[in-house]
């Protein structure tokens, strides 16, 4: 535990998985002074006052970040903006503001306008998360061995910048620093074209007269229930982030499209060697990915029970 | 366990990943006499035999049929055909021919014509396995809880059905009976165009001049590596699966790409309502999976640890 408190005051504005495994970690650590946090919905607020998921609900965001030196956004993307003008008048000097917004541009724009000489604007974006939602989803090893990206601008003040690393890597996670524009590529390509296509084909096996609900649900365990975890996320979350990382997106699903089509092609002509060759390529990336410690090598992520 | 083992003696050609967790069921459940194995890889076979994993390993096919009365295909889809040419002459009247096959349709019209008058042929596919294969990665488990597609023809001896149902069921799974096409479109939605998708997602991860393989794997967490599972299977297997359920295959990706153009196209035009609509609809389809017991409501398949 550190000697004293990296910020005194915490306001979240928003309550859900995000904001509430980050008030576990910080409690965990003892990172922080006091949390503050409220939600737009009573529901979310009533239900975070009865777990004390945060030292104090209030009902309003700016209410909330009164007196505090770290404010997160943890509200979808296209929320972002509103919330910002609404508490940029009340923002106390000195104090940092960041958000966990899966996109950094278009939130760069939004929020960046309302937000005061004197405060640091430092966005923020952990890549963790289950396909869980709301205020009784967080957990504070959320972010245990996961990295967050650090997105500060060139005039940001590096004091500020470094004191919000080490919040994060108190709270378990490495961090990195990353501009916004290759942000949101490298995240178009880990994250949004996967959810886009996890979603599509789990609505494309809704959606068939031939094969019933039943039957999909039944015989999911021959692969087509490892998409239907992403594609069960909160669908707010997802639709803003679709919305307001478009261009990369549509860049990458290009790509997706382009490549499925060449397979599609090696498929009806019979050409098994460069389909045997793409395949054998694969294995390596998912090598890669347990060897750096970012997923489990246990059968079938470890659901499989083989003792 | 049962009073007489259901069968005396049992041969499995190929010995990976089904047929190694089958004969590990098989002893768990005392349900088979005499195991017998073989592989075209003489590593494989001494693999199978340093783990004992089946009573006795020998080295053909054609061997290891002799006396047999059941005798398990479990081979990639491709090599179905010659394996059935090399075992008919050797077949014991009465004797059973199952096959594990990802495809029906065209295993049946490989195999059929090779198994002679007497011997009963009951095509079978265990909907279940994980991103390991070899003779190593079989496990008695696996098929716990998970669906084993029987699919006779209309002149099955229903006697000899009824017992590889019975033998299924004592290795842990249900069985429902299927006709091959059916199964073979069935199979196109849960399992073949997942995997395709996958293997595709994958491949364009890897081929990005912008975004390094070192970033793809550090921040794979935020959605891509639950992708990377299905994309490590084994490669001969899923080159003959595709090849083999060309048509089925082909009509599902058709479909996909279909949809994946109306949500691309409601991204560009920023067509939220519709993203929304369509993402909120396929979180009902995971319920139904995680209420049929199929996969696991943990966060994250259970990778995360909450407590």
């Amino acid at each position: 535990m550190p000697d004293a408190p990296l910020y005194e005051r915490v306001a979240f504005i928003g309550l859900g998985l995000i904001a509430g495994s980050m008030a576990h970690a910080m409690r965990r650590g003892g990172l922080v002074g006091e949390t503050v946090g409220t939600a737009r919905s009573a529901d979310t607020r009533d239900v975070a006052r009865e777990i004390g998921l945060v030292d104090r609900v209030v009902d309003s965001a700016a209410e909330a970040v009164e007196g505090a030196d770290l404010v997160v956004l943890a509200v979808p993307v296209g929320a972002m903006g509103g919330v910002a003008e609404e508490i940029g008048p009340k923002l106390a000097p000195g104090a940092t503001v960041t958000d966990v917004g899966s996109v950094k541009r278009a939130v760069i724009e939004a929020v960046g306008p309302h937000i005061p000489e004197g405060v640091h604007f430092i966005p923020a974006h952990p890549l963790a998360g289950t396909e869980h939602s709301g205020p009784r989803s967080g957990f504070a090893t959320l972010f245990d061995n996961r990295f967050t990206l650090i997105v500060p601008s060139e005039g940001s003040d590096r004091d500020a910048v470094g004191r919000l690393e080490t919040l994060w890597q108190g709270m378990g996670a490495h961090t990195e620093e990353m501009d916004a524009d290759h942000h949101d590529l490298v995240l178009a390509v880990t994250s949004h074209t996967p959810h886009l296509i996890a979603y599509t084909m789990v609505g494309v096996a809704d959606d068939l007269r031939r094969v019933t609900d039943s039957e999909v649900i039944k015989y999911s365990a021959a692969g087509f229930r490892d998409f239907t975890r992403i594609a069960a996320s909160d669908p707010t979350m997802w639709r803003d982030v679709f919305l307001h990382n478009k261009d990369a997106t549509l860049e990458i699903l290009g790509r997706f499209t382009e490549e499925l089509f060449a397979l599609q092609r090696a498929i009806r002509t019979g050409d098994g060697d460069q389909l045997f060759d793409y395949f054998t390529h694969t294995r390596e990336i998912r090598r890669g990915i347990i060897e750096a410690g970012q997923d489990t090598d246990a059968p079938d992520f470890g659901r499989a029970k083989t003792k």
